[in-house]
């Protein structure tokens, strides 16, 4: 059986794994994200591919990357979070590992991982929806990654959701995910901490009673331990993630969607306010099919496994 | 050069055309639409096919259907103003016609058409965007038609936009299509003909000083001939236009926007205003290729010549 590589270039960590063609990571490392500059990420990433190397035969290296990946998948047009802009990753990665690399936004690398090998294995359409820091998105149509014509389609989280609204990292307003994502839901807990205590008493306690010190954890905890409060938000949030699902199904019309990233750690506290909103606010609703969801079962290794599979040799 | 007939089934009337293989229209003939039902509909539709063949040969009949199309291409789900409700179209035809039958959602019919003749025609991912009643939409992304897992797809104008906003004929509030369509534009211009009767004295004339007998042709004649009030109302209706393509532009990273419907006969007056509304809210603008913004070329005939395209034995 081939194997191949996928790595994932996160803020904080960069993990490589070697993965079979089923699907299954036979040997995983990491190392901490160095200084957010090209080349220390591309030497760290290298060496943590030798080191798989020493152990394991691979014929090819694909890469998930936070940012804009252009059409080509060669280059990171754009990272919010890393210092690069229009870095040669491919042909920088490709000098040093001398195998073939392939480059794809994290996002997607996820959802053709779900889709492979997830809950979307057996079907042919999918929008996966990752609530983490923020809203990231990934879409697979009639059995292909959807990249758009410059490769930087499915930034769901950027679809705009309330005109005028919060200022959202990529420079605009009211983008979905500044009220879909894990932190909007820390957000709004604090909120709730500081104008509310009286119902917040659990959240206070987990935070030692300092707001800022509350993390999305905390509150998912905290719900699964039955809080009241901590259950109430994970509902509104999931309801701003199941209207802006509503809008992509009257756009992509996929047959699933997929609710990945940390925060759906909350599992159906998150997953069946989200579904109730969307089949709720769903266009046409009772005079269509309408897409089941399901929560993401790859965790953290959907960037590494969808990557891997990106960089076989029928995908590249 | 084999021709196929376009069939246009709108809610007044009814077009059909036999169509070369590069999209000129050879014969045109119309009718009214007959009372709202499959029925009366299809035997319409039948026989106008039947006065074209008397004089133009063609192997195949493509439909364009305002309503939601399943996935097979051969039933209407769904229309809001025609009463019908899983009518097997196709095989309605078929029986009539003797000839093969595709049904298609007339703005993807119309996308297929601009993207095959129109200013499309030499590019692979679009998204039109036609401004009429409603927002009506269609995509071709890497050369093919979006449909959806349900058929459904590229319902651009039941985006929601503004939460809690104006309630919508698809059972929603807040769709993009009340704030961007033609309807949107005479709610806005009647608004201000009553409240602010100083400014909208171009108007007031056009309309025989009754609201209610205002037209959109009224507004987009008016601000032809310089009217500053009728020129603001196009500019804010672009303004939603545009706005509402930015977060398309984040789902589908089309490279190039068309502009259709009865609406875009304003041109220029609503195409800048929409496309600097674009760039303002494009998210990673500055990092990222902008799509180009073009006004539709073939007009009313989109339809019939999308649909006939459809037909054509390599598209069936």
């Amino acid at each position: 059986m081939t194997a191949t590589v996928g790595i994932d270039i996160g803020g904080t960590k960069i993990s490589a794994g070697v993965v079979d063609e089923d699907g299954t990571i036979r040997q995983q490392v990491r190392a901490e994200t160095p200084a957010r500059e090209p080349d220390a990420i591309v030497a760290t990433a290298s060496s943590l591919v030798r080191r798989l190397a020493a152990h394991q035969e691979f014929e090819a290296v694909g890469v998930a990357c936070a940012g804009m990946v252009d059409a080509q998948r060669s280059m990171v047009r754009f990272a919010p979070n890393i210092a690069w802009r229009d870095a040669p990753m491919r042909a920088m990665l490709e000098e040093q590992l001398a195998v073939p690399v392939v480059i794809e936004n994290d996002a997607n690398a996820a959802a053709w991982g779900e889709f492979l090998y997830g809950p979307a294995r057996d079907i042919n359409d999918m929008a996966l929806i990752t609530i983490g820091t923020g809203v990231g998105g990934g879409v697979v149509l009639d059995g292909k990654l959807m990249r758009g014509a410059f490769g930087i389609a499915g930034e769901l989280g950027h679809m705009r959701v309330v005109p005028g609204g919060f200022l959202c990292g990529c420079g605009n307003r009211g983008c979905w995910e500044q009220y879909g994502s894990g932190s909007a839901l820390v957000r709004d807990a604090r909120e709730l901490m500081r104008t509310a205590p009286g119902l917040a008493l659990n959240l206070i306690d987990r935070a030692g009673g300092d707001p800022e010190k509350l993390s999305g954890p905390h509150i998912t905890e905290a719900a699964k331990a039955g809080d009241p409060a901590s259950m109430e938000l994970l509902s509104d949030l999931g309801r701003w993630i199941g209207e802006g699902a509503a809008s992509i199904a009257s756009i992509l019309d996929p047959s699933m969607f997929v609710l990945g990233g940390g925060v759906a750690a909350a599992g159906h506290l998150l997953l069946e306010p989200a579904q109730a909103a969307f089949r709720r606010n769903l266009s046409g609703r009772g005079y269509r099919p309408e897409a089941v969801w399901a929560l993401a079962t790859l965790g953290n290794d959907a960037g590494i496994i969808g990557a891997a599979a990106l960089a076989r040799p029928e995908s590249r």
